[in-house]
């Protein structure tokens, strides 16, 4: 490890220092994810500052994400983020083998229910039509990342219990082979939103965390709307990324 | 406006009914963005809901981002978020010119200062070589929106004075002209993200909201990396999307 050096003259504040000599350690490799850091404590007598400026360090690089903290256990580096990409239709599952990571999808239900306004709206259907609900939530390493509830016209799903594999095989592919549905194009929007009581068991994090809100209309070779997903994705875990030319 | 009617043999819950209602009310434009909506009390005497019904459909909303309060004054309907796309380069101040909104820049700082472990990392510079840093604060209808800091390579702006005209020139249109820099290609990395102190002030919303973290790295025709842009966008106001094919 380096030594850490303030530079008391500087315009840069202290605790931006200090911030600065953490996430440089952490890029060097030099703490590795799951290692504990430093308490406030400890830094505050190792590197001689103030305890206002080792406190300010440590939550700006919670909020970050940088570090989390374990009640009454520490502060530790934070695993990096799983970076999806936004340019393409991705497998989640795909993503995840990709990186050595090992996929678990867990169905938490499968049923017919009448259609919400807003359901009903994306799928082209009036409000009250019977779509087939099929809310799954998306393990990583067994770590629970997305919890993605799917709505399809029942009209085009004529038995509700084939879609039950969707653990095993991809949603995309039960479509085509059980009932020869073809995915073949999507609008996707994105927004950042707060975790709310309801999705806080499932994903396991807190109330008021930051996630990403994605929704998502996919549509058949006949630009038919035959999906109408909407997927609550960690934000502490994940990040999207798109290339431009 | 149409009748409200619970529906108590249904499974939906009766505050999800409630949220429908108002849900459609808004889409179908019978209240409109900025109209005062019934407040907690009024919605448990007019439709005969409990108390606890109203509020929890009232809080839901809140958090959706589809109503606002103003401490004292009430609950209002949202404006529809700025829409803008993560598939091309767009410009913001254009996005909202099509939308027939009035852009606005405000340039907060523009210095030279030595780069950070991170701002070097992108830019394929050493730590502490010089790097101009542009920050700006991005308005529609005069309301902040965007909190934008680019970091570009000393060596590529032989003139800083002349990104101070940004406010009027789009930034990338000044770096051809003015320094016979093209960007052509960039990626970009979304993740959400709370609002912190610092940013509170510029964005005008609380701590703990909602918002995007949007990192870019610019390149030039060379492959070389010419800026590292990282920019807060409200939640509240903003939404990506994307067309998949």
């Amino acid at each position: 490890m380096e030594k850490f050096e303030l530079d008391t003259g500087s315009f840069v504040p202290l605790y931006q220092q200090l911030k600065e000599f953490i996430i440089e350690n952490i890029d060097k490799n030099v703490w590795k994810p799951g290692d504990k850091i430093y308490s406030e404590n400890q830094l505050f007598e190792k590197f001689d500052v103030s305890r206002n400026t080792a406190k300010k360090a440590i939550e700006d690089l919670v909020q970050e994400g940088i570090l989390y903290r374990i009640q009454g256990k520490g502060t530790f580096v934070s695993y990096p983020k799983i970076e999806q990409s936004l340019s393409a239709f991705y497998s989640f599952s795909q993503v995840l083998r990709d990186k050595g990571m090992h996929p678990k999808d867990v169905v938490l239900d499968v049923k017919v229910i009448e259609a919400t306004h807003k359901v009903a709206k994306a799928l082209n259907l009036d409000k009250g039509e019977e779509v087939v609900h099929l809310q799954r939530l998306r393990y990583a390493n067994e770590e629970p990342i997305i919890l993605e509830s799917s709505y399809l016209p029942k009209s085009i799903i004529s038995d509700v219990v084939k879609l039950e594999s969707v653990g095993e095989t991809p949603l995309y592919d039960i479509l085509r082979k059980e009932f020869n549905v073809f995915v073949n194009s999507a609008k996707e929007t994105f927004e950042p939103i707060l975790i709310r009581e309801e999705e806080q068991g499932h994903l396991e994090v807190s109330i008021g965390s930051p996630a990403l809100l994605l929704e998502r209309i996919a549509y058949d070779q006949k630009k038919q709307p035959v999906e109408f997903c909407k997927s609550i994705v960690r934000g502490d875990r994940c990040k999207f990324y798109t290339e431009l030319v």
